[in-house]
């Protein structure tokens, strides 16, 4: 497999600016400006493209609910089901006497994620949930 | 195990304005508008209390990289062992050809959880991070 | 001008959350829990509502920007004539030595407004820019 | 006045990213890449500064709210007066036959604004707020 071709180009930044973004980057861990600056740009494309609810899209969805709520369960098990096409895979952690956090990851487009999460979501004893999207187009 | 005690009240809204949200909750599924009502509340309680670094969190960090990255994989196991008493599982994807997707599920401070993130993201072939934050205090 | 009907009706909360929600309120300086569910409300109807690029919006840029950088104001005002169906007023304060800070406010579609926001941002001497766009219809 | 010494370096990124970039940043109206660059290196460096509840900030805080509510005129005005310290101008556009947008632009800490923001949001009245805050010491 090659590796993907690099392209080299000369940036232009203030001293006090670059200044910054070197003491920044380099509390965060990276080892190079252009890791950093690569990170940003994917960071920024990713985020215009899971706009548009077409684009092939991954999604981490990560829910905390009340599994003494009855039947809660067998609900989102049973809409997980009829969306076998899109769920990847689910992990399960008790975080204590009342709550479990259950992440699913998706596959799907981004307009399909967003509304088998917000399915999942309106279920009553799911206390809150957030979705994480990102476009591999973009990667 | 009892349930938790439930407190009513009233709630005074505009004509309109309920008509629209009721017409937002039925599109996301919503059973009842108490329902809709608590997970606004909920989801404005955690986004202000994961504020606080020192708040007791749990955390879902999705990675997106690239697996032909060499030595990427070493590093990205050593540093989560590392934090082992923080990281509870890592469930990992194989996207496409180039791509991986490697979700991992954190518990610990929300300072914590953000700096462990911010340290996996600045890895060398590590294209895409994102980060949910969510506390169980308020849930 | 009459007053909108409201529209009352009960909503059960769980103990613990209302006394978390009374004193998240209480310190922002609500006056009552129905004043603050309907901003939760309206907030979420607004979200929503300016995803759609063709909603009518209202929206409020601020640019950061190098009042030293030749031709930069000549450029802002000169895109700024090209819109003014769209551009209702501007706000201009000197923030130090170095930097404006300029405030304009425009009233058109949700996609019309991003798209000048984008045009304004891009100038060279711009450093920072961030819009904040509102639908009046949802409020 | 000199102008900010510049330090020019080089970058290495994929063919096929900075391909896609080259068209986000041609469509968003960029002339170079350093400026496009240089733009979100300030906006990540803001992003993180405002953190900070004592950075020295400067905010825009969009209010929309209906005029016929009762005093909430007088109430606005005298909230402002109580923060004359940090309240720099305010804008004021009349919507549409019930709703007013003020526009109020704030200096101080990050902390202090977001203070007198969420106050002047509690209202009755205000219908919806937003608050664009900016650290200039990043810029």
């Amino acid at each position: 497999m090659p590796r993907p071709s690099l392209v080299r180009f000369g940036v232009s930044i203030e001293h006090d600016l670059i200044a910054k973004f070197d003491r920044h980057i380099t509390k965060a861990g990276y080892g190079t400006r252009s890791e950093a600056i690569r990170d940003l740009i994917r960071a920024r494309l990713v985020e215009e493209g899971i706009q548009d609810p077409k684009a092939a899209a991954t999604g981490v969805l990560s829910l905390v609910y009340d599994h003494h709520q009855r039947e809660l369960e067998d609900h989102l098990t049973g809409l997980q089901h009829d969306h076998h096409e899109q769920i990847i895979s689910t992990t399960h952690v008790h975080l204590d006497h009342h709550n479990c956090l259950e992440v699913i990851l998706l596959k799907g487009s981004a307009g399909e994620i967003r509304a088998i999460g917000a399915a999942l979501a309106s279920f009553k004893g799911v206390k809150h949930s957030s979705l994480n999207l990102t476009t591999t187009k973009e990667l």
